[in-house]
């Protein structure tokens, strides 16, 4: 075998990319804690004051709200095979590569899924949801906020109350939108949310913050069948999280300083002064794309300030762009995924990595 | 909401509980080091040594080898959702709270579930796993390595070879043994092995190193319907490990820098003198303890040298004792799980935290 291991000495990156983010020193440093054991007291008030964070940045009351010892994508699986029993009704919004992940995941907890397409790069309409809705007998709605794959960000308010009014409950994907731009979970009614720590919050990956209203919660509580991942059984998660203090698994220690910590410094930004900062570095950003001849790819009005598409102008290479950026420059963007791999660029400016000065050291680098 | 929210600054604890262990300073270091993207080609070369030093903790040469993003339970669930499709038999060995999990676990992916039971304390024989599958039919064999809850050691040499005789595969929970005992994967003949990186491996909890070998691989890929879980589907999972760097889910950057740290710290050490010394450290302990008049719980001759559970004297108040121990001199030890809690104290003595130094000092602060 190999001998010769160096000195870990990953390159310092400008990571502009769809996550991770840059991480601040502050986080950094939470990570090189030494250890206390899931059990211990000190560990517990550090658990609970990360709920009460979460609680902030997720601007809800919600009892239910914990970080998911995954990354995104662990909080996806925990929102859908919670909720969902094999044989439920699902409408799944598909306008990107995470709708399509989520009615995979819907259909691997047995759910009959029911997808509403919509044209990659646009929002979805509330006739659309309308319209999936009219039959009755659906049990969730489920979309995502920030489509990471098309940098779209999804109007929820209006669809919120349709899907109340059939009597479904609404599971939003927040992984690109939470601490960067309003995730107003308790004033837009959704009932399941969830996040990744990497993005907007600025955390490593590792971690995915999860919330269920008390509606959704009696739903987990009341299920016919046991949920079919236990790593990811909130009835018993909760209870480790919640006054039982009961062992479910052993909590990732490190990663848990590294959220608290994250999540501190947006309480101290606060929200609003975080969410009018993503702002005006994306409208610097976009502002300076398109005086190059850049073109958007999201649809007018609903573009993300965390995460910037724009399509790759006609004869230029997409990956030797990001190869020249990153070799030269050490900045890393995001091509496109799936259907739009080679036709876009995704500029992510995310939490710590959303400064004036990324703005500026991107463009000059582009350019 | 709380808003007077202090530094992080948890107590300095020496952890000889059932785990997580205490925890190297040049992988805390390491977990301070900033973030490269998840498709980096310098994380990718990361990736790949990890990989590496994984086969050489579990003395393997399979190529399936990885570590699941999430902690021990999540590759338990990983090791079981990935082999098991609906209505298959499966045998699990229930000595201890871990062996409990795996049957919940099997259940929950659809397993029909046989359980053969042994009391705790002690270890499956060989004959009692003959006996169990001499109907045939029966496609995995799953039993813990080294019981967290009881502190046992099972001897695997003679079950891998009975088990292979009826054609099924064994799986086996190496959570508390991987890096601590030798965990000979290829030489015993073990198919699908997991374990965790808080244990004996001296890194933070949040990743679960897995691996299977080409049977068992081969098994997972012919399977007539999907994982259920999509977050731990081997056959994606593997793709973006492998050579094709097939984006799945953001690898926990941060947590897979401390696992390479925490493995090359093994590596240098090298395994055999890394084994003696728990041995050395556990005979130690236990010296002191019966010296004391405690009781070894574990069966004579399969005593744990990672965890040493031992009997709590006729008139002590568990609890207080252990309180005593933390609040006094900072000390973290286990009490017993499920049946077995105010029976045994369990004390480990895993990766980092098995030193002369921490023996001398555990068995002072109990006189």
């Amino acid at each position: 075998m190999k001998t010769d291991f160096q000195d870990l000495k990953p390159p310092p990156r400008v990571l502009l990319g769809p996550g991770p983010s840059n991480v601040h020193p502050r986080v950094l440093r939470a990570m090189a804690t030494p250890l206390v054991g899931h059990l211990d007291p000190e560990f517990l008030v550090i658990m609970d004051e990360t709920k009460e964070l979460l609680r902030y940045v997720f601007q809800t009351e919600n009892d239910l709200v914990l970080p998911v010892s995954g990354t995104g994508s662990a909080g996806m699986e925990a929102s859908l095979c919670n909720i969902i029993e094999p044989g439920d009704q699902v409408v799944v919004v598909v306008k990107g590569v995470f709708g399509e992940r989520m009615c995979d995941v819907a259909g691997r907890c047995g759910a009959r899924v029911k997808r509403i397409e919509v044209e990659w790069g646009r929002i979805v309409e509330p006739e659309q949801v309308k319209a999936a809705l009219k039959d009755g007998g659906v049990k969730v709605v489920a979309l995502v906020h920030a489509e990471t794959s098309t940098g779209v960000l999804q109007p929820l308010e209006e669809i919120s109350h349709t899907v109340h009014e059939h009597g479904a409950f609404l599971l939003v994907d927040a992984v690109t939108s939470l601490g960067g731009h309003p995730v107003k979970v308790d004033e837009w009614g959704v009932d399941i949310c969830y996040s990744g720590s990497q993005k907007c919050l600025s955390c490593p990956p590792g971690l995915a913050p999860i919330t269920f209203n008390g509606r959704a919660a009696e739903a987990v509580h009341n299920r016919k069948s046991k949920v079919q991942s236990w790593y990811l059984d909130m009835t018993m998660v909760e209870k480790y999280w919640g006054q039982e203090r009961a062992y479910h698994h052993t909590a990732p220690i490190t990663m848990n300083y590294a959220l608290r910590e994250a999540l501190l410094l947006i309480f101290e930004e606060g929200l609003e002064a975080r969410f009018e900062r993503h702002r005006l570095n994306h409208q610097a950003l976009l502002a300076g794309l398109q005086a190059m001849g850049l073109e958007p790819f999201a649809q007018a009005g609903h573009r993300l300030w965390t995460l910037n598409a724009v399509r790759v102008p006609e004869g230029v290479e997409d990956a030797k762009v990001r190869r020249r950026l990153l070799d030269e420059f050490s900045i890393e963007i995001g091509g496109g995924l799936g259907p739009l791999k080679g036709q876009i660029w995704r500029i992510g400016l995310m939490g710590y990595s959303s400064s004036k000065q990324n703005v500026l050291l991107f463009l000059g680098a582009l350019e």
